[in-house]
């Protein structure tokens, strides 16, 4: 475990995960726990899955982007919101702004998958596209902030955001009591600090694990150092965990509330993947499978204990993980 | 809808739906409810999916077979017991045996996929290859009980298989309340007929509904003519719905209780079940979407009504389903 000095005015602490909780109370889906017997016995664990993939929008980021839009002054919920995304957060900030009924801007990349770009339209927003060979989504972001007086909601690093990603934990442990150990997938470490705040208040000897594709590292490089790594456009499969580096928000809190950090391989990563489609019937993405990935490669291993597995989400398209599943023999 | 004078001595009741319901309670799961807001949208109805996918052995196959092996006399379980099937029925025959500590033999084709072999012997039941070009498996099922001593825990014309299967709609109307339909997929009619006692009980009023591939209509045309037509080998995706005729006792149980039958496309079929897996997140087998199915193609009209669909299982080969879904186009 790193261990880090509790600061003396944390950002996000379990109060604010609670008052998330509470204005979702009414908003988002209390998504199902499920288990498995044959997971159960594959990696000798009771392993409880929070089944974020069955969320609206597909994803746990609804809970973070509706709690940030919530608190957001009445002038600025007049002007607008406004983010950069080509995965879950942009259709999490779509459907929170409808909900909050304020405009919601969404600079994303222009040549991202057709499904997305309509999927993010269907909410209602408005999508900015941008070329990613000639500019970047953050300057574009910003700078459309500042012309058109919207407020920017990034996808991770916004202690907004990560209380109310926090919630997916606060569920949990609601719904299935003590646990001794819980994993939960990183990318930019929103989810993964907001829970394991959650963690600490529910169950304080609970070790919390984050869980990386091993081509996208820098969190665990980051957590056992001490110092902030990067990795830029990881080749992973785990395209929500693809982030190049925590934040400047969620680094810190990662160090002080996270016990461990583990990589699996995106072998590993599709192995589990399929084995959560046909076992437990359920559509998870690759960056949804990474908790189930690092117990069933023994990344971590069961020892008999409780473990909460975050599923992050189910957005995956379906003849892509076909041909994910296709790229392994998954005859035994 | 079909009339038929009520039986006097009807060989399943709903007090046998009901006992059954208490056999199975601590054995199968009570599966969830699901609601997607994208399906009421398009169906323009409040649909209450009851995922029996999520079910033990991946189908709703475990109750009846559970209930039947319950209700055998010591001796008949002391020799064990013995069934035909290449499909969900052999697994859950194989489990309830191991479950009540009965001998279980399966009669199954020698060309099955390695997969259903070795899933149905993990549960400990003795699997009889057979050829499908030299004998049926119902000449070698009849022989193999004869010469062993082996009672016949048939698919689905049987009163306590029946009763087992009807506790899906039992639980589905205790978790839903009233609703105004109830859509049911239909093989041998087994599920359907112990839905509709289940139905009649808690919604007397509701309609009842079967449905069924067009390939493979003969239950509706049996249905609507009154008298049993057979479709050998039908030519459907749907491999739970091949069956080609209603049996002896489901089909007087089906035009007494069933209010109407209605067929879909294999086309529609897979796109239904896309939509079920991209939408909703759940991995449903082919039989398991013609309820959806017969709703998204407007077979049925969902006409603002509340109405039970119930999802028969989810145990699809994950390579399979990828070509059915690569054979159309799903961009709209």
């Amino acid at each position: 475990m790193a261990t880090a000095e509790s600061s003396e005015a944390s950002p996000v602490t379990y109060a604010d995960v609670a008052a998330a909780a509470d204005r979702l109370a009414d908003v988002t889906h209390r998504t199902p726990v499920m288990t498995s017997r044959t997971v159960n016995e594959r990696v000798n664990a009771e392993v409880s899955f929070k089944c974020e993939n069955f969320q609206k929008t597909g994803a746990f980021k609804l809970r973070g982007g509706y709690n940030a839009i919530a608190q957001l002054p009445p002038d600025a919920k007049e002007r607008g919101v406004i983010t950069y995304s080509s995965g879950n957060h942009a259709q999490a900030i779509a459907l929170a702004g409808r909900l909050h009924g304020v405009d919601a801007t969404i600079v994303m990349p222009e040549n991202a998958p057709q499904v997305k770009l309509d999927a993010t339209r269907g909410y209602g927003a408005e999508i900015v596209p941008y070329d990613p060979d000639t500019t970047t989504r953050e300057t574009l972001g910003q700078t459309l902030a500042e012309e058109r007086g919207l407020t920017l909601i990034p996808p991770y690093d916004h202690p907004d955001v990560i209380a109310g990603q926090g919630t997916v934990g606060d569920e949990l442990f609601e719904q299935t009591g003590p646990l001794d150990a819980l994993l939960v997938c990183c990318g930019g470490g929103g989810l993964l600090s907001g829970c394991a705040i959650a963690a600490r208040h529910h169950a304080p000897d609970c070790t919390v694990i984050g869980v990386e594709p091993a081509a996208g590292d820098d969190a665990t490089r980051s957590f056992h150092s001490g110092e902030l790594k990067t990795v830029e456009n990881p080749d992973t499969v785990a395209d929500g965990a693809r982030t190049p580096y925590l934040g400047d928000i969620t680094f810190p809190l990662v160090l002080e509330h996270v016990d461990d950090m583990v990589t699996v391989s995106d072998d590993a990563l599709v192995r589990a993947m399929h084995l959560l489609w046909e076992r437990m019937k359920i559509v998870v993405e690759p960056t949804g499978a990474l908790g189930a990935a690092a117990l069933l490669s023994r990344a971590v291993q069961g020892q008999g204990r409780r473990i909460g597995v975050v599923v992050s989400g189910g957005n995956v398209d379906l003849g892509r993980a076909a041909t994910l599943f296709d790229s392994q023999d998954f005859a035994s």
